[in-house]
């Protein structure tokens, strides 16, 4: 159990260090030592160690990290070396933000189609894509290859159209809707969950002015509800 | 640093807790079992039970919880008996989404205000408020109580616009530009790093058809680069 929790939490850190390792390769650094990279990163030395140690050893002794090397592999770890079909379902606000992300394209996600059930939005294009309706999916999703849905809908919608998708062949959805998808095992959920996040905010708000402190400390665990 | 590590982990689970909990006391149910709670959320029973444990004895042995009272409780503890004042700082698609996102202001998160650079932008209203421009930034805070600064704008702005949100009194942001913000300690930041959460899916992605079989059990630790 407690392998599995650190796995995962390393598999989370890895886009940051993707992120950092791309930006250093992009002004030139050949090599960086871990504390180097921890300076930037604002982590310990020995954290990038243990983590990039999970993936076989990347560095070494006196010379530290190759960028290009580990940012490519880092990049195949994260399954960054190929590209992705991805199709938005939801076109309102949140899922034409999602389609005008140009940096997507850039990491290998080709957004190739759009949906929704608001006939207005009907031949509506984004970026070239037209917005087709839900109706459609079933005969998109035979026609072209997609492993990525992203579900910008309604909470009211999500389950059902989660479960069009699922019997349509999609394997990977990115849920947006605030709300828990139950599916089949095979199918991979990524969540976004942006209330969520929001109350991470508004925790920690409400701790400060407790505290009338500085930004807490997520070590100090004597909190109570009263 | 264990303690921290849990706490942490115990807060990111809460806001899942009150969504729960939130929707039975829609649905008229008083009082619900740890046992109950873990089918319906698909968590076990004990970590129930510790989770909520970190902060005060809310169940009572034989009873369970009482629905009203938890729920009540957790949105205590996630800050939720209040009201946020939040403004928007990059008024396109993304920013446009957040706005047009009720459910915030269901939870106290106001949104009052809504900038961006774009002279195009300037006057248009979205669900009645004008978007304006960002030099009017420093007066508009001076002249309103602004909790929440939502930093929806391009990476290379994101640096610079904190610094001027901070500079005039923000001390809470959340941060959807993928980027890190180097801000001082009692600035609360809270990041929305969508590329990174598109990397955990296509990790996954590229896990399951190495292996050649479901959706991969974090548990496995035995994957390296090559």
């Amino acid at each position: 159990m407690e392998d599995k929790a650190i796995s995962r939490a390393v598999i989370k850190r890895l886009p940051r260090y993707y992120r950092y390792l791309g930006e250093l390769l992009e002004s030139g650094v050949e090599r960086i030592s871990s504390n180097e990279l921890s300076d930037r990163m604002q982590v310990t030395a020995s954290q990038i160690r243990q983590d990039l140690n999970n993936f076989g050893g990347f560095g070494q002794q006196g010379y530290g990290y190759n960028v290009k090397y580990l940012h490519s592999e880092i990049g195949k770890i994260l399954g960054l070396d190929r590209t992705y079909h991805m199709i938005i379902v939801g076109a309102g606000n949140l899922g034409q933000a999602l389609a005008n992300y140009v940096q997507f394209e850039k990491r290998g996600f080709l957004i190739i189609g759009l949906f929704d059930v608001n006939p207005v939005l009907k031949g509506i294009t984004v970026r070239g894509i037209p917005i087709r309706m839900a109706e459609e999916l079933p005969d998109f999703l035979q026609k072209n290859s997609v492993e990525i849905a992203a579900l910008t809908l309604p909470k009211a919608n999500a389950k059902e159209m989660a479960d069009v998708l699922v019997e349509n062949g999609i394997k990977a959805i990115w849920n947006f809707a605030h709300t828990d998808l139950r599916l089949p095992k095979d199918v991979i959920v990524e969540n976004v969950h942006l209330s969520e996040s929001l109350m991470q905010l508004s925790y920690n708000i409400s701790r400060r002015e407790q505290a009338r402190e500085p930004a807490p400390d997520y070590g100090d665990n004597d909190e109570n509800s009263a």
